[in-house]
């Protein structure tokens, strides 16, 4: 199989979510339009992704969604279940906790750290709060990915604890670049940079605005 | 100035940041090193960005930083405050509210609004949670950007409200896509999405080291 470009991966979760959905709908063939259509993605777009990996529509049938389902379920690696520890037990920490999607598609969120005394030994949902004092000694491999959802400061020295821990994937969502090895893979979720997108954005069409005004 | 795409805008988040903590350090120059590093951006592809938008570094000397800064600040629409409201007094909704570096930003998060009767005239930092009811009274322009902090079901009737309320752009944390008018700008915080892309990752590393073995 060809290196999958991260844009690509992008979009086979989307292209799952949508299998995922017409698969409740009973449905047996799914069209690339469909597949594309609500994340704006041509037909063209969705056809090429798949060929990518050897799966075919068929003309004017479409795909066959179990075994595209299947197959996607495969390349994102949710064919199995991962175990994942938060560290940080505040706003960020408890939504994710308290939130089942992420254990319908295999992420189980098992365990949630925290540093504060106040918040160590309360429970959130099943779990109770750690101290995260205790997550150096974890056998490595309990963890297979870390979410980082503690205050800044703290970011770097969790990530290295995590690390430590044997995780290999880390959802980071503390607004910086985190140092780890070549081995570990991190995604931060980084708002700042959404809410900037947002007033580019709409600075863009108020200057566009401008722009035709003055024209007129 | 040739149209922007996005991922140039968010490389330009990043140098935005890099320009702050230089500024910070009180520090007159900056390399085109330095800007990219931490987010592994080649000096090149930082050189090409600025030089887009007429930014061009003196060789050996670097780029002024004041001058770097204000001219990204423009570009990103951050010299001017956005009024922000936000639906969903839960865990997220909360986070936004309780988090200060938007504000420093210029994404002043002016009001949060709930349904839940048990959510409504609680007090989050400086706010009180609003009936989510009034929204559709609010004046066209009291906000800029909406944020979607509620559960999945609720989005879509939320973005509504939120369009109808004048906003025109949308923070999405319901892992769904929403239709919106072609003038209001969304962008979706998908965590669903975060973790296939980690799951994909390890599982390719899986993958990879399995083969690795086999051939030796």
């Amino acid at each position: 199989m060809p290196r999958i470009s991260e844009p690509t991966v992008r979009r086979l979760s989307q292209y799952y979510r949508v299998l995922r959905e017409v698969e409740a709908e009973g449905r047996r063939l799914v069209s690339s339009h469909r597949l594309g259509e609500r994340e704006g993605i041509t037909s063209a777009q969705v056809r090429k992704d798949l060929s990518m990996f050897g799966s075919f529509g068929r003309r004017g049938l479409g795909y066959n969604v179990a075994h595209l389902r299947a197959e996607i379920c495969a390349i994102l690696g949710l064919d199995r279940r991962w175990r994942v520890a938060v560290v940080g037990a505040g706003h960020i920490g408890s939504a994710l906790v308290a939130y089942r999607g992420f254990a319908e598609l295999g992420f189980d969120i098992v365990a949630i750290y925290d540093r504060d005394p106040d918040r160590i030994g309360r429970r959130l949902g099943e779990l109770e709060v750690e101290d995260v004092g205790v997550l150096p000694r974890v056998a490595p491999g309990t963890y297979d990915m870390g979410v980082i959802a503690t205050p800044l400061r703290a970011a770097q020295d969790v990530a290295d604890l995590l690390v430590a821990a044997g995780v290999r994937g880390i959802l980071n969502f503390a607004p910086r670049v985190l140092q780890v090895p070549e081995s570990v893979t991190v995604r931060t979720m980084d708002m700042a940079v959404e809410f900037e997108s947002l007033s580019f954005e709409l600075s863009r069409d108020r200057s566009r605005r401008r722009r035709n005004r003055d024209g007129a």
